[in-house]
């Protein structure tokens, strides 16, 4: 199945732009291949309107059909204020630890099902691929697929690559390819560091780990010079950036002052991650407008992780909400997301 | 040696009380015992009022005699807007990866050196120790010593013990001792998660890697109820909490969303938060003023990081500068760490 994606030409009267929520398919296809990989995702059936999603044949999560059923993502939109939703792949899906040419089958068939999606949905979403970054040819060429032949904006990549952090160099193919074929890329935790440092239930990798995860990704890609490489990327950060905004005064200051820091930081830390795009996935209203006073007015995107249970119902309308002057508001609610996404801009 | 620490009765015309400062002692005492263990610290020649401090046969750090010369010391604090300073070991001298008979040789001499700067300082300096946590009778009976006997207000602990966080049960009888005994607590991010998460020179582990433990320390704490349990504990985090302020948004959410944590955690995380203490070590106006939104003007405290490299030069500046009312700069100035340390309080 090859779909190509509708243009996109988001209207202004018609809300803001989501670039964060999250599809799992109704079902997987079978392996195909001589011997079955543990991790090799199935669905299998739950209550009413919910499938569990099996990894290594254990439920990994129960989620809703809003992951799979375009009309009813669509009857949703409209109460949270959403014009356009962007969809990329339940993270957990990006197997990268799998053999390449298996992560290549899974993903495959999830950049064809976002696609359909998409064509589906009548110019309501968009989509975000994935590809295997365990391995750079594969994950190049399935790239120019899903960016060409399918029509998707873009890539979701983890906050880590098995471990290995954004801004290092050996992803630099990636990112280059990324750059020339104007595809976006939204950064989301995934697997995260700092899982021993928990006291509590399982929910805690979601809610303390993942954030911390997606600070340091965005830190390596400071460190690492990522937007010096590749000045014409356009890359976002998931949960408003994680932990970034915390991390981002003293890495400034630590650029001053040490030596060996100064030397291979290119370019000013604050700089940098004020040509960053992050969403506004924060459930907090002061922490909103401090994000806005730290990367910029001109970086923030709505988010919700739509439609799992721990997805924002209000985005548009905190940013409402937050007293920012009509300017901003615009900006973050659909104008920041235009500029990510490559898209035609609206009036505003 | 057996040194009681003078009263301290700071007058509020004195400045500021900075509550973040270190220690390292000139020298270290020889190994008593059979078998010299590897990580024994030991301080060697550097170039003129500098030492090396030696771990494991490596430099460490090499630090300035600020470090252990008081004159020096209470020369350097005018010119901060500090008026009493409150000193802790190097984190990296706290030895929890030690035998523990082996950590309470170094952790006592500190203790005792400690103990010795602060009478030595009329007035101008507090102490705070350390204990070896890795065995909690001998860390008990320590704590009582260096608080009993050496009159410190506390001591200072690990973001984790040897990986243990903060939160978790097992730590529970220190926090009671603690409580009993009136010490203050003050948790400093030592041997961090997420190490592998950084690309760019050695630095990056205080820089980045640092405020993430100390983030998931705090978090830890409130997820596993410590205040619950210790309400009458004293506890602060380092620079100002490292991460927390971008996690807690997302854990009180959390809180509410998903059964499993709100049957675990057993009040409001943001209503936990703001009953710890933190210090205002971020070099960063804006982020002050987040800090004091989301933990209340009662709970930070200045914190420098005195005297090495990578310290606050402008402590009491930055915050006479950052916009709050007068009640508010006398609480973050002096008057919240004469409630964390259980001074007698001054006019205001």
């Amino acid at each position: 199945m090859t779909v190509r994606a509708n243009n996109i030409q988001p209207c202004h009267h018609c809300g803001g732009i989501d670039t964060h929520a999250h599809v799992v398919p109704e079902n997987f296809p079978a392996y195909v291949g001589a011997r079955l990989p543990a991790e090799w995702p199935s669905m299998a059936a739950a209550e009413p309107c919910h499938r569990h999603v099996m990894i290594s044949g254990k439920v990994y999560r129960t989620v809703s059909d809003k992951c799979w059923d375009v009309a009813k993502r669509l009857e949703d939109l409209p109460g949270m204020g959403v014009g356009l939703q962007v969809i990329s792949p339940m993270p957990e899906l990006l197997s990268y630890w799998m053999a390449p040419a298996d992560a290549q089958q899974v993903l495959r068939f999830l950049n064809e099902q976002i696609a359909a999606m998409v064509a589906e949905a009548g110019g309501k979403l968009a989509g975000l691929g994935a590809v295997p970054l365990q391995d750079m040819d594969l994950a190049i060429r399935e790239l120019e697929y899903a960016v060409r032949t399918l029509g998707l904006k873009g890539v979701e990549i983890g906050s880590n690559i098995n471990g290995l952090p954004i801004g290092a160099p050996a992803l630099d193919p990636f990112f280059e390819a990324c750059e020339a074929l104007g595809a976006a890329v939204f950064v989301h935790a995934l697997r995260p560091a700092g899982m021993d440092r928990l006291v509590g239930p399982a929910a805690l990798q979601q809610v303390l780990a993942y954030p911390g995860d997606v600070g340091l990704a965005a830190a390596s890609a400071i460190t690492g010079n990522l937007l010096t490489r590749r000045p014409n990327l356009r890359i976002a950060f998931s949960h408003g950036g994680g932990t970034l905004a915390s991390l981002l005064p003293r890495l400034q200051q630590g650029w001053t002052v040490f030596p060996a820091l100064k030397e291979s930081v290119a370019a000013s830390p604050v700089e940098q991650a004020r040509r960053f795009f992050y969403d506004t996935l924060v459930f907090d209203t002061p922490t909103l407008r401090h994000l806005v006073d730290m990367f910029g007015a001109s970086q923030l995107m709505v988010g919700t992780d739509y439609p799992f249970n721990f997805h924002d119902r209000m985005p548009v309308e905190r940013i409402a909400v937050a007293g920012f002057d009509a300017d901003t508001t615009v900006a973050l609610v659909r104008r920041n997301a235009e500029c990510y996404l490559g898209l035609e801009r609206t009036a505003s």
